[in-house]
This record gives structure tokens, C-alpha cells and sequence, in this order.
């Protein structure tokens, strides 16, 4: 079923309202008629089966027939990723999205080797934001996952506090174990995961992030290539939070 | 350090012998010298440092000075890969062998789009043993990973047997939980894996696949590009049986 996401004066639990380029999709690219289904996802992260009930090209409405299982992660994931040569952010957004991230934020580091200008980083994110919005609807996931603006790294390592599970993926020694990590969290609900670009870390910027309070983890004795490392720890949260027992 | 694979009759336990175009690489394009340390990894897995004794364009020989680590896989492990669209292939080869994978073996099943004609086929595999070789030295692995011809469905099946723990990843019904299966196979080592390519399986494959001995496993409430569906699985063998607990 075509997947909407709505905003939330858009929906009062009933009736949900479609509207923009999303009403004239429904009205003349997908040519629904009304009594079709389709699925409604609130901002909430909530989604429902609804029957279009009204389709004019700049307004639709579907009334909600029943929820749906969701498909959110139990988890609230942040992955905080340095910013890669080429294309590969693109890459890292698009697999984020479908292991269940939340946000990602990317950030400038000290052995990153590419920073765009402005010009370029408004287009980047734009890009970047459309790619999370088609893998949000592609994998069937119920809320948008948000790509924001480049931060810096000291922005980033400020944030350890607001996370239940402060995650920093290291190559470097003084590592914990993930599963032992994992395992000593089962409560966990937000959790921040730091990868490095290509150049990884400065041993400085390791000992930082480690003072600040992200616990320094370890992803295995091969060196992962750094759009590899976000779907490895992606799928090892997914596997040990997510997935029933 | 630059590493190279070795052969067998190239090892006698102390000196390893280079030859070929790695010969002429280490002469040549690394312009090593007669004491400088390389790492030698041999066909069984095993990885050592060695010091370069001898150079020439032709045969270089090195001296083992110790063992190091190994970053192999505990598991032994065969991803069998629906053949997908485009060039998708060969991003489920370099990240497979990034995550540990032993063998990739291409198959065609009823829903696979495109299966290509017997010179396309030999000039993409070559070009994933390529892809697969150098990802192999990119992240460090001690042994070569092997991309096989493609092969049937019905090929692929009648494998189970051969397999301590022989999963089959599918969205339908009647899947186990991955963890749970996981669990009940702590001495797993030999693993094989069934990912299909854009279309999934048919209910028909799905039952011939659960009969011939395969277990259905699912891998989360969201549906999973076919190439992210690998990274998903091999991370999550990874997290569970390689790393520390």
C-alpha cells in the first residue's frame, strides 16, 4: 500500500489529511480512487490502514480503518557520522534509514578531507533529506528519519549526556566489548553512534570523545570500510534490541 | 603494512615465497627493500610478519619473524546471493568479504530480473574476484574470499546438509526469530546464508528452501534492500559469534 506521512494538525485520529505533492500523487500519479487503501504514518510514528474517502488534486482524505504493527525500531538512533569523501554519505543515509536510524548528523573531524562550501552543503543536505524520505517509504518504516546540517566534533561530543547509550566506534585500544556494552544497557531507549570518516580518529579526538562520556566500542578485527561501519553497528542494535529473542 | 596472499607450496613455515605480479608490485610499485616488514597470509588463514630477504622483479622472499592475529571469521561462512539488478553485486561482494564471508555464490532464481549470457557472466566474475581480492587486502583479512559461477536455486538448496547452520532470510510467514536460532547453535561454525535479490522468493522456493533443511529466519520489521539485506545478517553472525562477549 502507498505510505503517506502526515503531519499532526493534518490528523485527528479519525481523518487524515493529505495535502501538496503527496494529494496530487494520489490524485494523478498513482491514480487511486476513492475506497482504495492505503497507509497513513503520524508523526508520533504510528501508522494506520485508511480508505480515501475525498481526492481532489491539492486535498485528500482517508479515514483510518486500523492501526498497523509498527516498524520503528524500539530504539531512538542518532548516528553521528564523519563526513566521507565522495557520494558515500548518500549511501550511509539510504542504509541508515533502513536499519532504523532516527537522525543523522554529520560532522567535520579533524582527518576528514572533504568540507563542502555553503552553496554545496545546502544542496548536499537537500539531497541527502530526499534520499532518507524515499528509504523511509521504500523499507516501509512509519516516521521520517532527519539528516541535519554538518556540525562540528566538539558539537557532537557535548551530546553524550543526552543519550541513554552514548556509542563511539574506535579502532584504537581501550575498547569494550559491544555485546558486553549492549548487555549493560537493556533498558536503552536513545542511543548515539559516532563513525569516523575514512582518516577515523586523532588519538586526541579519542580521548575526548571517551572524556565526554561516549563509551569507546570495538566493531570486530577487520577494519571496516567507513560507509560499512553504520550498517554493521545498525544491524548489531537491530539484532540485540529489536529482533525478539 | 602491505599484505599478500600466499600458496602453499610457497611456505615452508619460515620463508614465503612471492611471485608473479605480487613480486613486481613489491619491486616495483612499493619499491620495498631487503629488510622491510610485509604481512604473509597464507591459504589456512594464518598471518605473520615477515622481513623481506630477497627481491628481484620476478620471486621475493621473506623471512617469517611472528604470527599475528588472526582477523578471520571463527564462522565459515557461504552467502548465497540472488542475482540483483545493475551492479549491486558487486557492492554485496566487497562488503560481504568485509564482514567475513568465505564463499559468495551468485544464484538465479524465479524472480531474479536479469541473469546475464555466458561472456557476461564470465567477465563479471571475473571482476568480482577482483572486487572480493581487494577488499580481502583492504580490510585486512588473512585469507582470500571466492566468488563462485552462478548457479540455480535447486543448486543452492540441496546444499543444507553441508552446513552446521544453513539460513534462509525471508519475509513470509513461518520465519524463527534470528537471535533464538542463533542461540540454539553456539557451535555453529560452518554457515551458509540465502539472501534473494529485488523480488524475494516465491511461496514455492520458500517451502522447497524450509524442506530441503533450510531455516527461515526474518530480519526485522522493515523491508530490507537486497543488497543491505547481507550487511544485515553478516553483522548480526559477526556481533553474535566473532565478537567478545
Amino acid at each position: 500500500m502507498p505510505r503517506f506521512f502526515i503531519e499532526n494538525e493534518d490528523f485527528d485520529g479519525k481523518i487524515a489529511v493529505i495535502r501538496g505533492e503527496d494529494a496530487f500523487h494520489v490524485a494523478r500519479a498513482l491514480r487511486l480512487a476513492v475506497g482504495d487503501e492505503i497507509t497513513v504514518c503520524t508523526k508520533a510514528g504510528d501508522s494506520f490502514a485508511a480508505k480515501l474517502t475525498y481526492i481532489r488534486d491539492e486535498e485528500v482524505k482517508a479515514e483510518v480503518l486500523f492501526a498497523l504493527p509498527t516498524t520503528e525500531s524500539p530504539l531512538d538512533i542518532t548516528l553521528f557520522m564523519g563526513y566521507p569523501k565522495g557520494d558515500k554519505l548518500e549511501t550511509v543515509v539510504q542504509k541508515a534509514v533502513e536499519l532504523g536510524v532516527r537522525f543523522v548528523v554529520p560532522f567535520i573531524s579533524s582527518r576528514c578531507v572533504k568540507r563542502p562550501d555553503e552553496k554545496g552543503e545546502k544542496k548536499s543536505r537537500e539531497r541527502l533529506c530526499r534520499i532518507a524520505d524515499e528509504a523511509s517509504k521504500q523499507c516501509g518504516r512509519c516516521r521520517l528519519s532527519e539528516v541535519s546540517p554538518i556540525v562540528s566534533f566538539d558539537d557532537v561530543i557535548v551530546t553524550a549526556k543526552n543519550f541513554d547509550l552514548p556509542l563511539f566506534c574506535y579502532e584504537g585500544e581501550g575498547c569494550s566489548s559491544l555485546p558486553a556494552v549492549l548487555a549493560a544497557h537493556p533498558q536503552a531507549k536513545s542511543v548515539a553512534v559516532i563513525v569516523g570518516s575514512e582518516g577515523g580518529f586523532s588519538p586526541e579526538e579519542a580521548k575526548a570523545a571517551v572524556a565526554a562520556g561516549f563509551l569507546p566500542v570495538n566493531l570486530g578485527p577487520r577494519i571496516l570500510r567507513c560507509e560499512t561501519a553504520p550498517s554493521y553497528i545498525l544491524s548489531a542494535l537491530s539484532y540485540h534490541y529489536e529482533l525478539q529473542k
